[in-house]
């Protein structure tokens, strides 16, 4: 494979949100939420409240703006709708404090010594930058769907990076934890690389061990920049 | 001053586009171009061409595109229509070949620990990328003409920046060694930073010491840094 970018999926993929997520509820929330259960069923409503964009029922909205829809519609439903409006923008804000699974900075570090590397996540820019400065993802720069205002999987997410990076398909591989994300890029021309990510769901979901339609399926960012020789 | 992002002009203001270009025609082209010159003669071409995009006259075009219609113009004129394509391909990347003025990665360095840093420049993504690279520029997140289509001073590539960054225009700080850019960008509700760069132009040009309608005027990325308390 002759690789010259890497784009990667980032939440699940490279950071850990369900107990980022969770973190941030019991510092905010205490006893008045259960903090595991509220990161699952805020994150339920991710891919739900991304499709009321890419169909066109909303005008485009940042991921932040769908976390804070998402997020008023659980506290109503957990009976908080006292909870205040400093407190909802600092749970927003917990999408920006992720922590990276702790192969990530390890691999991230040794694969753009021959790559270029670029998160290619739904997540909004500024997120996205608040996320790497915090955790140290060593990114070149950040693509994804708020520069083509569409969310993924929509082909205009994955046919934005080789575009912006003036480089064929094939020598972009997309790296993610989610057999869904990899072959939409696939469909775009995109090499495609599978991490098992087994804690992302906390076991409520129990993701394949590999991938065989992708090019590749590593158990971590350190395997993968040993698959790439870097 | 509340800043908390800082976006760059690069040709001038983070590189010296002048001895770079000169350093590539010179190894390319040997004794059939006196280097300099040609890099000045290339430069003067930039504005036109990206006026012939702003004004319309043009379809959206990379600056990569629009350096190489340039040097095949520079070229016919030079009487030197025999240079062959790989010639011409590699040139166009002496612009991505930069080296910054030499406090500009120490003050980065500094600057990054507190803001956000990015460029935003009217070269492509590509460019962009390859000369942050190559010369250690420790960007967080890659902004500028292409994300939006559009060359400054148009009024959407300042916009963007905010935008994207999801903060207040006044937060967010330009610096450029070109009094117009700042002026562009002041009219978008940017903060701005003036940086004396006396050597951009070879002595062709002499840039004022100080912009006083700008915030700030520096005389290096290190003093920005110090005035900034980073």
């Amino acid at each position: 494979m002759d690789v010259r970018a890497l784009v990667f999926d980032v939440f699940g993929t490279v950071v850990d949100w369900r107990s980022g997520v969770a973190r941030e509820v019991r510092r905010l929330l205490g006893e008045r939420a259960d903090a595991a259960a509220f990161a699952d069923a805020w994150r339920d409503r991710y891919a739900p409240s991304m499709d009321r964009v890419r169909s066109g029922q909303l005008p485009w909205t940042p991921l932040d703006a769908l976390h804070r829809a998402s997020l008023d519609e659980l506290l109503s439903e957990l009976g908080a709708d006292d909870v205040d409006e400093s407190t909802r923008a600092e749970l927003v804000m917990a999408w920006h404090r992720l922590d990276p699974w702790p192969d990530a900075v390890p691999g991230l570090d040794r694969l753009r010594q021959r790559h270029v590397l670029a998160p290619l996540s739904n997540g909004n820019v500024a997120l996205i930058v608040d996320m790497a400065k915090r955790a140290g993802l060593p990114w070149d720069l950040v693509l994804g769907a708020e520069l083509v205002e569409h969310y993924k999987p929509d082909a205009e997410v994955y046919d934005a990076a080789p575009r912006l990076l003036a480089l064929p398909p094939g020598q972009v591989l997309m790296v993610a934890a989610h057999v869904s994300d990899l072959a939409a890029a696939r469909a775009r021309g995109l090499r495609t690389a599978y991490l098992h990510r087994p804690d992302e769901f906390g076991g409520r979901v129990d993701p394949p061990a590999t991938d065989p339609d992708a090019d590749l399926s590593v158990s971590s960012l350190v395997e993968l920049a040993d698959r790439l020789g870097t």
